[in-house]
């Protein structure tokens, strides 16, 4: 990439720079920093009472010496500890904590302590199954597990200064470098589990070492080849799997299932586990940033459209099936059984944040905020101790613990789970939310998030300082304030020429801008405003989005919500819990007519209901307890309650739907 | 059982005194003799090409030493022949066929070259694990084998009056009576799938040996009392499953799962696997009837009630889950992963005939009808040779291959499976269709189906020949005439008195009924029409039945059907299928207020269709393709089709809905 290019390119501000002060993200950050960043540490070395052990620590005490026993949990039990050291990385940049630190520092010279002398570090196959490093990169997430630890050493770098981390990771990628690529020799392998391929972009971007982006290339090109890597590899170890060892297997493992079914720049449809797709397709959007490749970024566009206009649940999650944790194929959105992971939003939000780098579009910023609003912080209970790994639609307790096929739907946020993967991945997310509210180029700053914060960042070439006030998502007014300008040099002014870029969200049926509280008229532009002028010290400018309550459509196709509707309110989805409508929920319509009021909660005062007029279909008079019966139910108004689905299940647990039928 | 009481207590007719003379039973009947039977004698001999092998045939001539090799197939393979056999013992009884009672000789001869010393019959453990009979009763269905075996060998012994085979039966039966028992020493055990139970109840009635009504008793009571036979078993074989050799389990077995998680006295909500639960509920109700035991009688009432209130789908299926084919709890019905066995509705037949004999009560004839014309007939295709095995109450073809929770439902009847449990269930019903619509005690006859139809009984101490004319399904008269009465002497009179009496179906809104027709009132009780005269040879006794398309509502508690309705006229359930209304299903409704015309089909000159105005959701016009906005759905007004449900899958594979959403 050029300089020049890459000064025309939007990148996400150094989280140094950003400091967030808004009252509904802040009390997020303010949860993963005091309450979910201590009490994962706790899990991580096995002292929360009643939850399953991690083994985390353990493992790597044991990888490096330090104390003897056998290896547990899954085979990237690892990563747990470096999606805790990543999270750390990022709440130390804005928030220093000398006690904190400490514990980090230690917990990585524990890992430098399990790295062995040629850089490598994995705990499961340094203490279970020496000798077999690189023979199952199908199930073993070993370079997924790599990967990890390179994006937990780039952020703690980032966030402390500090190279321990950073080294051992290099040591550990250049090892990785030595054994995989084109060369004879060389493996010409990828993971199951996609994840070192966008981890070896933030290292090569923390590093300038072109190797690291020049081996994510190549595992990104290799995926889906033929002859199929994970296919020979199979054959290879006698066709068996490392989750059930011992069984032959008849066939060999669905390549779509880990996107390696074809060469990515073939792929137009998102298959297989959520997770690995959108974390592949992250990486790819890197590398299309990076090479400047348009064909990749073709592929990227069209794996975009896939995912959001044909699998995407409207809170923004991902994965219609609980086998596998899957995608399942278009327009297949049952609400009753969907996986909606937390992770795979947090992985959609990813991709959405590097499409947004390579073209600001509304439709990116607008998927973005909501698998953000409306997955992300539903995975998290107030407490910041019980996870939602999946986020249904729709929710009948009694189904979830009687019927199999719905014990994946839990009615209740679970305490920290052997397989991990959800809670580190919120608090590192959250924890890096800076990354997320805006990117810059040479001369434009884009906001695509409203949320109360101050960044100071160079555009052409005056060091400026703003300052974001929001009232979302209760209310729908945000500002962007010039605080400061640096002159250029003593004699120049305080002002610059530059370009502030607001999001519209879709959601906004009717925006008003204004500048210095005076109404103007930016430039409307595939869902941004932009205002290009001189800009002094003092300026304001401001957007006021149309917070009317919103009756959702699904497109027809999609089955499962045909004759229902779902509502949101700026950018909160909302939905129907048993708690302030009753049982059974599926005996409620919606009338087309009926008003949809914001009322305060008497819950939590900070919070916006919505009410309306609906219908309650029962049991017509004299019926018998039959089954089915020729007498139509009868209709009962009922005023209805919707809160906003992030914070369902925050009371009494019961039924919950976010899609109702609607009656006319 | 008193003598008196014997004669109060209705019972089937012998088969050999019922011929069936009707246009839409007779197809079918013709169907499993001319087609099925042969047909399927072919699959146990593994000659139908593209089908799972069956074996069955090849399994016990190596266990009789007449050919070298290895067992294969399920535990319960034996039991496919067995039900041939039971199917071929009903066909010949009514339609003699030298040939075919040749070959059948030929089979049950190799099945007594099979039988050890002992008495015992089983080609698994013969073959493959000599030395552990009765080790594993959980999985491996040896005592349910031993019932089908036993049930073929009366149906044989009533067909053709030959007892070679009864006589294998008897042997074997006599070797389980000694083994198991109260007695010291005897196994107090009895098989994780019932069957055995409701078989010997049979051999009793066919031999009037009260040891084989005992040890049926005897294993009914021993069910699910602790300590607990088949958990014990499970711990002594070293917590291991047969179906998963060599795992040791870290919890026992479900008890629910086999009904025996407590005595079956004490069972009141049907749970775990629905053919094991109604196969014991059919041995309840034959015990609460041959011992006049009103405790058992009421056990079985509840269940009923649980089953038939609760737990059933509208088309007389049963098992809400695939996993386990199984019952979930109460109201959990839901449409798109259902799984609904044949077998289970076969089941739950044989549960209402005897139900009907202890109580002549509508409600029992019309669940056996909900589920005779709509899922026994459902669950085989019109050329004999396909089946399904789960009857879907919703079907969306690209679920089915896309979506694992949906991969149970087929959108097109299948060939012979490995596990070929219903086709030879369903020829075995429908072969002996017979004992299904009459029952008659010494001065009654009921008529619980109208199927064209001559029956020959004594009542009141006359002979009585009587002929059933039916239009149903398609029309609503039927009528019984007395053919002929035999006088009780020379010098007496050809007429006699006595009762017949019809069922009225629940289904039908208004009835009448006709003698010799003339407008008569008959005594209507509990859902039958008695009438008691001296009857003539020559006298008719009508009745005209309501067929007026119906829209079906379900129980509010029902959250699957909420807002939705199904059409049923007659006995029939219809169904919506996308060859006829386009697809997707899911975007049509019916108008509360639209007309529902029964109108004759094109496509079967014999078939009605229902035909009625419906409304189309379709993308709003200038819609972008997005997944969710804010304009609602366009409706268009469109003819809508129904077919019957059990002739749905026919045609052109597509999606199939019982249950539309219904609009105002």
């Amino acid at each position: 990439m050029t300089n020049q290019l890459a000064a025309r390119i939007p990148h996400p501000l150094d989280l140094r720079s950003v400091r967030i002060q808004d009252s509904y993200w802040g009390s997020y950050v303010d949860l993963i920093r005091d309450t979910v960043i201590p009490y994962q540490w706790e899990a991580l070395n096995d002292r929360v009472p009643d939850a399953e052990p991690s083994h985390a620590i353990k493992n790597f005490r044991i990888a490096a010496g330090l104390e003897e026993g056998e290896f547990a949990g899954y085979f990237f039990q690892d990563t747990d500890l470096y999606k805790w050291l990543e999270a750390v990385g990022y709440s130390l940049a804005t928030h220093p904590d000398p006690d904190l630190e400490k514990v980090a520092d230690e917990a990585i010279e524990l890992i430098a302590a399990a790295q062995r002398e040629d850089g490598y570090v994995n705990t499961y196959f340094t203490v279970a199954k020496p000798g077999q490093r690189w023979t199952n990169l199908l199930d073993c997430h070993e370079l997924y597990s790599a990967g990890h630890l390179i994006e937990g050493a780039v952020a703690y770098y980032y966030g402390t200064g500090k190279t321990r981390f950073l080294d051992v990771a290099r040591r550990f990628a250049d090892h990785i470098d030595e054994l995989f690529g084109p060369n004879p020799g060389q493996l010409r392998g990828y993971d199951g589990h996609q994840e070192l391929e966008l981890a070896l972009v933030k290292l090569y971007e923390a590093t300038n070492e072109p190797r690291y982006l020049e081996l994510a290339s190549f595992q990104i090109e290799e995926r889906g080849r033929e002859p199929n890597y994970l296919v020979a590899e199979w054959e290879k170890r006698g066709r068996t799997s490392a989750w059930a060892p011992g069984v032959v297997q008849k066939s060999p493992p669905h390549m779509a299932y880990h996107q390696a079914h074809k060469p990515v720049r073939e792929q137009d449809a998102a298959t297989g586990h959520a997770v690995r797709a959108v974390y592949m397709y992250t990486a790819m959007a890197d590398l299309a940033l990076h090479k400047g490749d348009d064909s990749l970024l073709a592929a990227c566009k069209r794996l975009w459209s896939n995912v959001t206009n044909k699998q995407m649940y409207v809170n923004g999650s991902i994965g219609s099936t609980h086998h596998g944790e899957a995608f399942t194929f278009d327009y297949d959105l049952p609400n009753d059984t969907n996986y909606s992971e937390t992770c795979a939003s947090i992985g959609l939000i990813f991709f959405a944040r590097r499409m947004l780098q390579l073209e600001p579009k509304g439709e990116y910023g607008d998927v973005l905020e909501r698998a953000l609003y409306n997955t992300v912080t539903a995975g998290i209970a107030g407490d910041g101790k019980h996870y939602f790994y999946v986020n249904p639609m729709e929710v009948w307790p009694t189904a979830s613990a009687g019927n199999p096929g719905k014990h994946h739907v839990k009615a209740v946020r679970q305490k920290w789970y052997g397989c991990a993967c959800c809670p580190p991945n919120v608090a590192r997310l959250l924890s890096s939310l800076g990354h997320y509210i805006y990117t810059a180029n040479e001369d434009t700053l884009y906001a695509h998030l409203y949320i109360g914060s101050e960044a100071k960042l160079p555009l052409n070439g005056r060091q400026v300082t703003l300052s974001q006030k929001s009232s979302l998502p209760w209310g729908g007014e945000a500002s962007l304030t010039i605080e400061a300008i640096e002159p250029a040099s003593e004699q120049a002014s305080s002002s610059g020429t530059f370009t502030l870029a607001l999001r519209v969200p879709s959601w906004s049926r009717s925006t008003r801008f204004a500048l210095n509280g005076q109404p103007v008229q930016p430039v409307i532009n595939d869902g941004y405003a932009y205002l290009t002028r001189q800009w002094q010290a003092g300026d304001s400018f401001s957007i006021e989005l149309d917070m009317t309550p919103q009756r959702l459509y699904s497109h027809s196709e999609l089955r499962a919500n045909a004759g229902r509707v779902a509502l949101q309110r700026g950018p909160l989805v909302y939905a129907f819990e048993e708690t302030d409508n009753g049982a059974p929920l599926a005996a409620l319509s919606l009338s087309r007519g009926s008003e949809i009021r914001a009322v305060p909660s008497e819950w939590r005062s900070d919070v916006v209901l919505l009410e309306m007029e609906g219908i309650r279909l029962s049991e017509p008079s004299g019926q018998s307890g039959a089954l089915y019966g020729v007498a139509p139910p009868e209709e009962t108004k009922q005023k209805l309650v919707a809160v906003p689905y992030t914070l369902w299940g925050n009371r009494k647990p019961g039924e919950m739907t976010v899609w109702i039928r609607e009656s006319r």
